[in-house]
């Protein structure tokens, strides 16, 4: 076994158990496809004595990261999978400082502290591997970085978040209020017991900040990305989207603008938000728990990649894929070239989001009175924003006197869609504040 | 330029055309993402003097594949896309025994030739990359083979051909016949002048066996692939299907047997077919000219994957993506391990079709009286072969005495639904030889 790689997990959970059995259950079919054997020598964690499943073999287990784990001169990588940014980065340092490559699967870890990662890697001449982070069991980091490689990506539209889509598809499909639908994930295992990380868009916009640096080379920390999640979503909103022909999505979107000079660096935009999608648009035909991304590249066009985006088999077969590709050797070589969170400039800007142009939806709650659409409107225009439909159904004979009222306008820029929405907002006859979404065509 | 990667075009049609191009106007970006520049040496053409695109430089035209080509020690890889199995096969293993590595989009020769040019790879220590040969722009080579790695594959449905798919959905969706729907397709340039290949199956078997000897190691001559093209396809079972809650795709499927006692080969199955699919079915959802691929993994379940499936960028791209692959070093790494259309046994050989079990559609054309259904039911239950369902619709008053009858079976072994398909056939009422399809689920 001295030509094995030998690999210590850090984490035992739910992810870490399933890449523990893969890895035991598995040697010989891994062997085969590495070349060579996959090692597993420790398993760090926090209890020694609990209980785990009974295919860990109970000497492989450790507390002792540094001193055990960073010790031992056959352990060449470390596996992180134990989430979040503070002990989680603390490990990552000192296990490439040690000379260990390290696998992560933390999306928190590489949005905020990406650079100072890589930075510390290409120190120590090792590599870091994250398939894991980004949508599961889809190869989209693969996709990105080597299969698209002699494409300048121009746009990627992910939904990079399962809880929130799970949650959307029971809303959409059964008509089931928000919290409802929550419930209903949280009791099936897709939501935890604080969902906010999930359907507030930050989970989304750490993967976007991730993708984002692979196909633009931009460093967008979590908080440079616009984000708006779906806990606010009223299922008012999905039932007129449905009738104007839309599906409701949390996408995670990076878009290249053409409009920049072409000697000058090209602006992207990046945010998170719940979008209108076409009824017959790829994504809009994504069910429950499942991730998708679309990616647009100037020579291929667009592809697709779809599957499980959480779980533990999809997680464990991204990390062994990264694994594997550390022993045959083709990773190191995919790190030194890729150049990831450096000061390589790829030529391309973070863009202020209120320069981005978009089609909005905008749903108010007006006085069932004459000229209210038309002061709208009158407002609309002054910004330079032109309608494209209009709903507004009947009052109920024995309602109140307000309606709501969905307007779609043309293109616009967002800074200017806002204004006008701030406007709007102070109309005498305008009843609460505007709800508006992008729309994804 | 000492340290770049030299490169030569064997063919310059309309992917060759585009390989060049983009080797020529994007040579900073794919410098950069290869880590040393690609440089293209020479262009092997038939004719000289013919008119070319403004971006090819006269002095890289040669017609001179031996004297100029494998004389060159600059040339490092040969990219072969002249198509057809013979002058190209030549060409191949010339290029291999020459000491230059090999791309190629071509996949009737490694489905006819796999064995003999890998075996001349191994023995040249050269590499063989072949991206492009199967579903276009959509890395479905690297999928299987480097980021699915973990997974022992257990089924692939593919739709991988466009042109077929163009047909079936213009039929489906505009109920167009299939001679007008195959007019349009080739207008529009999706179907070559002889759609014969395309739209008998034979291109997606060919695709298909390359899949099969990735996923599963057996080596599948086209001629072990039962195969059952569109042409034949009438648009009365599109709308029987409809009604049933399927659409009908060409489907290219490799799947594996669980029921071969564990400790002896398992058996794996390939076809290709026309094959009802759920509405709701990803695969049913991919129109026109686009490729799809659906592969269950043990370990990730069910990842996804559609696209371009063939066409000057999307082939392009994923040509482009092995150069750069080759310069990268990766491949080489991948072929090392990859040990394709070799002998080495992976624990898989290649099922018998009638040994397989689905469950089927059967259409047939009987007389309007008593006792016709009660016959062919009982035929069916003599190959203990259950129905789901049973479509017959009253016969027009002024019609004549013969109606559609259409059967939905459970899960049957195939070579028992022939048997009694064969049997029904002789039956005095039934006027028309049955047409059966399997189902997709």
């Amino acid at each position: 076994m001295s030509d094995a790689l030998g690999i210590a997990l850090v984490g035992c959970g739910t992810v870490g158990g399933g890449v523990a059995e893969v890895l035991l259950r598995h040697r010989e079919r891994l062997a085969q496809r590495a070349g060579r054997p996959l090692q597993l020598r420790h398993i760090v964690v926090r209890h020694l004595h609990k209980p785990r499943e009974p295919f860990i073999p109970r000497e492989l287990l450790t507390t002792d990261f540094y001193g055990v784990v960073l010790q031992d001169p056959n352990v060449h990588v470390v596996v992180e999978l134990v989430g979040g940014t503070t002990v989680a980065r603390e490990f990552v340092l000192a296990a490439l400082a040690a000379g260990k490559h390290v696998v992560t699967a933390n999306k928190a870890l590489l949005a905020e502290a990406g650079p100072e990662i890589f930075e510390a890697a290409r120190r120590a001449e090792r590599t870091v591997c994250f398939e894991a982070a980004v949508a599961g069991g889809i190869p989209i980091i693969r996709a990105l970085g080597e299969s698209l490689a002699a494409n300048q990506i121009t746009a990627i539209q992910g939904i990079l978040n399962g809880t929130s889509n799970y949650i959307l598809t029971a809303m959409a499909e059964r008509g089931l209020p928000y919290e409802e639908a929550l419930r209903e994930a949280q009791q099936h295992g897709y939501a935890e017991a604080d969902p906010t990380l999930d359907v507030d868009g930050s989970d989304a916009a750490h993967k976007l900040a991730i993708l984002a640096q692979i196909a633009f080379g931009v460093i967008a920390r979590p908080a440079d990305i616009t984000r708006q999640g779906i806990d606010q979503l009223h299922p008012m909103d999905i039932r007129f989207a449905h009738e104007l022909g839309y599906t409701i999505k949390l996408l995670a979107e990076a878009w290249t603008r053409n409009t920049t000079p072409p000697e000058g660096p090209r602006g992207v935009a990046l945010h998170v938000a719940p979008v209108l999608l076409r009824h017959t648009d790829l994504l809009a035909q994504v069910r429950g728990a499942h991730n998708a991304i679309a990616v647009y590249g100037d020579i291929v066009g667009e592809t697709l990649y779809q599957g499980p985006g959480a779980g533990r088999g999809p997680t464990a077969s991204s990390v062994l894929a990264d694994l594997i590709d550390l022993a045959v050797g083709r990773a190191q070589r995919t790190f030194a070239v890729a150049r990831l969170w450096s000061n390589t400039d790829r030529g391309f800007v973070l863009d202020p989001p209120e320069q981005v142009h978009s089609r909005f939806y905008l749903r108010l709650l007006v006085a069932d009175k004459p000229g209210v659409l038309a002061d709208i409107a009158r407002i609309l225009a002054q910004h330079t924003i032109s309608i494209s439909s209009v709903v507004q159904h009947e009052a109920p004979e024995n309602g109140g006197q307000l309606v709501p009222l969905v307007i779609v306008t043309h293109y616009a820029a967002t800074g200017y869609f806002l204004d006008a929405v701030t406007q709007i907002n102070r109309l005498s006859t305008v009843a609460a504040p505007a709800v508006y979404y992008s729309m994804g065509d």
